[in-house]
Formats: structure tokens, sequence, C-alpha cells
């Protein structure tokens, strides 16, 4: 593992997961950064270098679960609690307090919705399989969809109508931010997943798609996005595809 | 609605919820504030108030949903992201940045935890009642208890076991601060909705039962817990006490 990196992230191997947004706002930003549980085994990386840290005993804040962050004699858990730390190094929030916490209030608002879109799939635990919770899982599917999904998009959308300038629609007024490549990645990750209702659910949130597309437009994101960094959607992370769940 | 108290709540009236997270740290500091909210509506209080405050969209960051704190021109809401600010304005929390990042993460893994624990009781979905999801959430309790909860108390167990000193073990080495306070509510809530199964895992958390019952014997937590400011735990609110769900 080149240990020239400024930045090193630990996560579960095979999916986006939690880790990905921490991943987008370092491709953003074009940090120097090691993904370390996909580095080879014989060079630090592997599950094994992620069992080691999450049971560091002598770590000042020992993490529950990834992501984690390395930054010098830093160790941070908790995505948001991630990405508040690197707003200000990656110039990915305001420079200002106030905006600062803003900016946090909407990740976190974010962390709310990935939290309950991940339930849709299981609902009763995350320690059982999906095929052994999957009439609740239908059950839940039909309420994210027609209630949950609705809300916190809508609020979004709410947000970025207030937020328009000729510079574009951001949730942070007058400038991108971490949480809006958040808000992108969860777009990502809901069409992904149910891509009928997502489709159908569309049309009212047309700056939301807008500022997606932008994000997914702009050059280091859209290098990564095609890049084999990118670990594509699948049915172990976050956002699955399951028909039977779709509208 | 007297305009003197420095700081206000808003949150929903006639339960503790994610705003008792709040409260306890704004008790403990001695802190001059008023529960908006739960003042009567002819002073600007009542749930007007809080639909008010939802609905204002001049606000910089509006929020999402309850609890919201007011200071001065600053509005904030998410819980973990208001105990962040108010923490350095309270001495609840550490001087150094990495000791308020430990901090943080700390509160966004009890956040994770209080929803787990509410989905026990809304398995399919908030917006249904208990009595709609009644097979469900009793296969989610069975889950809960058995792997989730354990999972959870005994990483914070490790955690405060690592931090003894002669004065105490808090979550963060040598201090208390909003994060062992809302361990502690944790604590009581978890008690109080499975008072069975959180008997029988007791014994395994002897340090998070003392920091509980070390918070509770502070003098102002203790006027606080037995004023008509306590609101006490009902069948509304995050922690619920449905015997069935008990183990």
């Amino acid at each position: 593992m080149g240990k020239a990196a400024e930045y090193e992230l630990y996560y579960w191997p095979g999916i986006q997961g939690r880790g990905e947004f921490v991943r987008l706002a370092l491709e953003e930003a074009g940090a120097s950064y090691i993904d370390v549980v996909r580095e080879s085994p014989a060079h630090g990386g592997g599950t094994k270098a992620l069992m080691a840290l999450l049971g560091d005993d002598t770590l000042p804040a020992i993490p529950f679960a990834p992501p984690v962050l390395k930054h010098g004699d830093r160790v941070i858990a908790q995505t948001a609690n991630i990405l508040l730390y690197l707003g200000p190094l990656l110039e990915l929030t305001p420079p200002d307090e106030a905006g600062r916490f803003a900016v946090n209030q909407h990740q976190l608002t974010l962390a709310d919705l990935v939290a309950e879109a991940h339930d849709v799939h299981h609902p009763i635990c995350v320690s059982l399989y999906y095929e052994d919770q999957k009439p609740e899982a239908r059950r839940r599917a039909a309420q994210f969809l027609s209630q949950r999904m609705p809300k916190f998009l809508g609020y979004f959308e709410r947000v970025l109508s207030k937020n328009r300038t000729p510079g574009g629609a951001y949730l942070q007024k007058g400038m991108l931010t971490y949480a809006d490549l958040s808000l992108a990645q969860v777009l990502f990750g809901l069409e992904y997943a149910f891509p009928r209702a997502f489709a159908a659910f569309s049309p009212k949130i047309p700056l939301s798609l807008g500022l997606r597309d932008a994000i997914a437009a702009r050059p280091r994101i859209r290098a990564y996005l095609d890049s084999p960094r990118r670990i594509p959607f699948n049915e172990d992370g976050i956002f699955r595809h399951y028909p039977e769940l779709d509208a």
C-alpha cells in the first residue's frame, strides 16, 4: 500500500455503501487517497486491515463500523462526521461556521433517507438475509415509495428551489458542497433500486435531477464514475434492485 | 413566551423523542431555554409555532423535522448537529477539535441505535400505526434484542472500559460530554421499553449503568428528572413499552 497518499479510507469491499459518500468528496476534490481494503493484503489491504482497525482499542474514538478515515494522526468514523472533517480541507463546505452547520444538517437528513432506503430490503434486521424478510420488505417498499421517498425528495427539491441562483441551485446557496454530492449519490441509488417508481416521481424534482446531472458531468466525477474505482451498484449494498419491491 | 431565554427549542409536544437529547444538555448546563411548543399558543407556543418554523422558506437551512434550536440568528436542525453546536457553548464537549469530532462520532452512533430502537415498533413505516404492523414488530423486536441492542451496548461498554480514569469512565476520556448524557437517555429508554430483556443484559454493561446512574444523580439532571419539565416515557415516543415485544 502506497504510504504517499494523504487520506486512507477504510470501508467494506465490493459495495459502494456509505463509503461512497466519502469517495465522491475525495474524487471531486482530486484528493490523494487510498481505498485501503481494496488494496491487496500483501500491501496492507484487504478486509484484515479493516478488522484490525475496528479492533484497535488504542484509538481515542473506537469506530463502531466503517467507513473510517485516517488522515495523519486523525482516525474518524461515521459518514457525516468524516465529511464534516473533510469539508474544509477539500473546500466542499462554506468557510463560515453557520454554513458548515447548514451543510452538516443536510448531510444528516440525507443519512436518515439512506437508512430508510436500506431498510426497505431489511425491515426486520440487517443480520438476516433479504430472502428471510421478503413479505415484510414488500410491505415496507410500498410505504417507502408512496410516503417516505416523496417526503424526503420533495423536501430537498424545496431546499434547492429556495436556493436558485444564476449559477445553479445547491443545497447550500451559491456553492457546491459535499451534501450535493451525497444527494446526487442518493438519486443515483434510488433510480437504480426503484427504476419504475423513481421515473414516476421524477417530474416532481426537476432541480434535484438537474443537480445530479450537473454533478455527473463534472470532469473529476465523470472520470471517477467511468473508472474501475466506481464499484457498480449491486444487490449487496444499500440500494438494491429487487424488481418485486419496485412499484 | 418570555423573550429573555437564550435558547429556544422546538420539538413535538407530549413526547421526549429526539428533543430529549437536547433538553438534557441544556439542563445539565443550567442553560436558559424555552421549550417553545409547550408554551401556550397565546404566548407564541403550541404546535402552530413549530409548523410556522418548519414552513419558513426564508431560513438559510430549512429543517426537515424537529428538533430545531434557535439561538440568536442561528436556526439549527438535526439532533446531532444541534448538540455539535451547543457542545462548546455549554462546555459539554472537549475544547480541542479532535475531541469534538470524537464526541460527534459517538453521538451519531447513538443516533443510529435510537433509529433502530424506534423502528422496533415501526418496522414497516412511521406513517402506519403500531397496530398495523404488530407481527412485523414482534419479529423485529426479537432480532433487535438478541442482535442489535447487544452489539451497540457492548460497543459503548467497550469504549467506556478503555476510557476508565480515577474520575470515572466517559465516552470521551476524562470528561462528561453531551454524548454521555445521550447514552444515559438511551439506557433509560431501553430499560423502559424492554424491562425484561434489559435486565437480562444488564450484567454485561456495568460501566454503562454506572455512568447512567452517575448522570441521574448529578444535581441539575436529578432536579430536571424530578420536575414537570421531564415528560414521562409513553407509547407515543421513541421508546415504547409494549410487553409483547419484550423478550
